[in-house]
């Protein structure tokens, strides 16, 4: 696995497969990496890549909190050697002073959809994400860019703004890859103690009571919500947001009665987790 | 000429010359061409671009007012013709549906660079420059981007776009082009009267009276800046803005003891003009 430490490495190795006809799938990630990035590499591949590059990037303008920053996991050697195991091509991992250099000022912002949900209360975050990843976009200009459903606002981001800027991508959604207790996987999951652990699983339990009402006929956005509460309230959770969105425009509905998800932010002690389930039809079919 | 009517095409036609090797030079316009835009295609063709691709496209986001936008002069035959006497290899005329189809939402923003000249008086239309350029290179791939020094800060915003969101494109400034009178060439002198024509001569004379002053040992930016005000207020004209900037960042300045550029907006009738000379330095040099 080539280890692409400055952008200048980075392009020089996937021009020089472009001009070859070989075609890159990409998968960013901030480390810390867990089986669900392992899985987006293995979608990257399914998909069509022939090669495949993930980056490992810690990217500073996406911090809301500078202790969230400070705090996040990080573990480059054991990254390279999961990458490595999964037949990763190369990886990117640039430094903050070569990604923001002295002088940088440059923001993509997509502020509809950045609005709501995550939006709502982590100001800057996403305009620090839709910056980042049209930044490695063009450094790495992929064939395929790989990205869990996990966090859906921020794939619905970049699938608007890979559309929006002319972008020469397609991006490709991967279903959440959880843990045997349901739990979604996430770097953030180390930093939660056994007790945590134990609350966090009400998340995954909350969304999923709620996919059964709505497959025992109901469809009302608010009782959809109010079954899911329930369960984490239970739990000792109570969550930033828990809501209703359509999953082809994230606008909030009302009702389950088109293509729809249910999506949660929540605390537990200190670590904010996040996760959604499809409760209406299958929009992957839709958006492919 | 290939004449590019939409995205696909232009992709097409740019990808096929990438992957042999044909370096492509890209000047973007918005029609209503002159001699300073065919400048534009000459100096694509010195720098080393095998291939000339131009852009004809009234960008309707960057008009702060409807009325402008309307005013905005066109003549799409005669433009096609200009480019094919020049020896354009292409055009990309898209229309405004494809390029902002339902649902578009994505900005890029320079923000500091953006601000004050031009930025302080036309409240939106930087993003939406700093916006369609980026969709433009994302477009068109060209190894070299042509622009006019005549728009100075846009040249500015452009370099740092490239820069900062890590495209493969150099960015090359021509030197402002002049009709005999002196006045730069802009698609807006067809709306100038006899009369307004006269008044607008005086606004390329205040600025060559300001370089004479610095010649003769004036350092001073207020003293310099009264100098230009001083001929173009005797034609009967009232800058918007009058400024000594760094050429290199666009920064104030208080005395032209580094390359610096002395800019102007004025309104001439109800059609505003921009123009700017070099008073210290040659940061061509240094920018190259």
């Amino acid at each position: 696995m080539k280890i692409l430490n400055d952008i200048l490495a980075a392009k020089t190795t996937t021009r020089a497969l472009e001009r070859q006809g070989i075609s890159v799938g990409f998968v960013p990630t901030m480390g810390a990496l867990h089986d669900g990035h392992i899985s987006l590499l293995k979608v990257a591949r399914a998909v069509g890549a022939q090669r495949v590059v993930a980056s490992v990037y810690v990217n500073p303008t996406q911090f809301d909190r500078d202790e969230d920053l400070k705090r996040y996991p990080r573990d480059l050697d054991a990254d390279f050697a999961k990458l490595e195991a999964a037949g990763c091509d190369a990886v990117f991992v640039p430094k903050d002073e070569l990604m923001y250099p002295c002088g940088y000022q440059t923001e993509v912002w997509v502020p509809e959809a950045s609005r709501g949900l995550c939006g709502a209360h982590r100001p800057g975050h996403f305009v620090g994400v839709t910056t980042i990843v049209t930044k490695l976009l063009n450094i790495i200009r992929p064939s395929f860019l790989v990205m869990g459903e996990k966090d859906f606002q921020q794939l619905m981001l970049t699938r608007l703004l890979v559309s929006d800027l002319n972008l020469d991508t397609q991006v490709v959604g991967a279903p959440v890859a959880r843990d045997d207790d349901g739990l979604a996987l996430s770097s953030r999951n180390v930093q939660l103690s056994d007790v945590e652990r134990e609350q966090a699983r009400s998340i995954y339990g909350g969304l999923q009571a709620a996919q059964r009402r709505y497959y025992e006929g109901e469809r009302s956005a608010e009782r959809l919500v109010v079954e899911a509460k329930a369960v984490m309230s239970v739990a000792g959770l109570e969550p930033e947001y828990l809501e209703l969105r359509s999953s082809l425009t994230l606008a909030p509905l009302n009702s389950a009665h088109q293509p729809c998800r249910l999506l949660v932010a929540a605390y537990v002690g200190s670590t904010r987790l996040i996760d959604n389930v499809v409760i209406a039809g299958d929009e992957r079919a839709q958006t492919a």
